[in-house]
């Protein structure tokens, strides 16, 4: 079967151009049939430019939202904007799955509002996934909701377990809390009273506390922490890697020597870029929404565009939203919370 | 004049062979007149066995804390451990610093309790040095104070202040706080509150919210945040420099061309290991004591022993307690607080 994948067009700080491009790449891949989401004329124009064009379908939407807009209000005023026609075609079942790189507060509330919340999710939450030394880390919640109570990180637990089984194939997630030592006295009011809970849920693997480094180290498969610390942590690891980077170029510009090193190292620095570049990842999942949604980074390049569709086409073909709603039934959780008002969602 | 650094010969996961290595390593400077506090017999061997054993005096503590032990409690309980000994030679005007790398909340009461808090300082906070691409940053606070008020972080940006301009010789530091975004509407209730009173003060060079990268890209020479994201951040930063390293390595284990390249490469290596690793920064001052505290890396080496006590000198040298006091008067914070009760420090 093929995964219908809908892209807003218009969404990024490179779109529209770099965006077209990137699912021109993805759409080299016969699994995927694309649908661009966007300015009827300009996206015609872009399409034109690139070989792909015929495996690429537009439908319009000739409304934008603004940088400065508060995003669940105008994904309410502008029901045609990108953001929102393409989450409506995952909603009406004519897309498998929606990627945004436009303003994530945006595509949350579009996904809120539009798809609409699985029972038992209070907030949905972005699961960004992170090198380490061991594999791969899913760090839920990477920026979506900024102020969590702790039964919140129970909500992210249950959802980033399913996700790492289905996605990433982990068949016993261990599920671990980002805090300041391993100890279980340590940590903030939040993460005390959040490492109670998932001590005593049973449908959790929790295996304790977990510390930035232990992050990178591996010691878990999926760690939770609220969206404000683990925004943070995505980006100033974003940051540190960049720096490394740069300073690594400038001391290799001092002597023939070094260049001669560089050159004999190329594939080498080849291997790192999927570990400090940002492209390769593609898009962090939005858990808890009823629907596919992948929110590529602002900055997305036309590699990093076609990865964030393949990772939606992963997901849909794992079935993630089907594992998270059982996830979330299993643990108890599907009907024990209030649905937040979905005008509360997109604040970060 | 002679700087005496009183050193807790019994604090960290090496101690006490490796810090007495650094303690010789930085007795070779004349500028430091070095005592090492610590179990007397054990110390007088580890001593015997380095060449500069006559520069080093021992004052003996006979005490140890013990990793399981309440901080707080355990130090006013054992007025002979290490750690309460080496701060008491401050406080008596027998050592101008001290610097311990054992367990950092023993550290924190120590200070809190022996030294007290400056007026108007409701916390002590850590202010860790990060490599940027521009040059350094303060990161107050990294660890010490868990869960935050605003008032507490604008007392923070003060003590930061001070510090960078004392001792990271920084004329105009310009003072930002760690948040998910560079609009002033992003953040958590914590970031928001405190950029408000940041944004009114004017005694602090307010330069915004700063994000994860644009610590590293060195938007601002002091950035303000709670205990728990900082020391977060700095962990998950040594974390992912580790992995990178440790990746990069493994490459080049891989054929003879990647290994002449590293070969070639030595010197560009070289100049990349201040940024990583974390011997080379040394140790962290408490800012907000009566006294000049250096907390070392509880996995501190010789080299990063020998750094925390040069860090130590600096401080005291450049007059960190007095410039901090007077931070605080000319901010109007001094007498506008209430001191918390010591039995409160050294929660993390």
């Amino acid at each position: 079967m093929q995964i219908v994948v809908a892209v807003d067009a218009m969404g990024g700080d490179k779109a529209p151009d770099e965006v077209v491009k990137g699912a021109a790449i993805a759409a080299r891949d016969r699994r995927y049939r694309i649908i661009l989401v966007g300015e009827e004329n300009k996206l015609r124009e872009c399409v034109a430019s690139v070989p792909e064009a015929s495996k690429l379908e537009i439908v319009p939407a000739p409304e934008v939202i603004d940088m400065g807009e508060a995003p669940a209000a105008a994904v309410r005023r502008k029901p045609k904007c990108s953001i929102v026609v393409a989450a409506n075609l995952v909603k009406e079942g004519r897309a498998h799955a929606f990627v945004s790189a436009g303003n994530s507060g945006a595509c949350m509330a579009s996904a809120a509002i539009y798809l609409g919340l699985l029972d038992g999710v209070e907030r949905p939450a972005i699961a960004a996934v992170l090198p380490t030394q061991r594999g791969k880390c899913v760090l839920v919640d990477s920026g979506a909701v900024v102020d969590c109570s702790a039964e919140m990180l129970l909500q992210f637990a249950v959802m980033g377990q399913a996700y790492a089984r289905a996605v990433l194939k982990v068949s016993h997630p261990r599920v671990g809390i980002l805090n300041i030592g391993e100890e279980a006295s340590k940590g903030n009011n939040l993460t005390k009273a959040a490492a109670a809970l998932l001590r005593s849920s049973p449908s959790v693997n929790f295996c304790g506390n977990v510390e930035g480094t232990g992050l990178y180290q591996g010691q878990a498969d999926v760690v939770v922490c609220d969206g404000f610390v683990g925004n943070i942590v995505l980006k100033a690891s974003e940051g540190l890697a960049e720096m490394l980077m740069w300073y690594l170029k400038e001391s290799l510009k001092k002597s023939l020597l070094t260049r001669i090193g560089a050159l004999c190292l190329r594939s080498a620095w080849r291997s790192l870029k999927p570990i400090s570049d940002y492209a390769e990842h593609g898009g962090a999942p939005l858990l808890g929404v009823k629907g596919v949604c992948i929110i590529a980074h602002g900055r997305s390049n036309a590699r990093a565009i076609a990865n964030a569709i393949r990772a939606a086409g992963a997901a849909a073909s794992a079935n993630l939203v089907e594992t998270v709603k059982k996830g979330l039934e299993e643990s108890g959780l599907a009907g024990s919370y209030q649905v937040a008002p979905a005008s509360d969602a997109g604040e970060g």
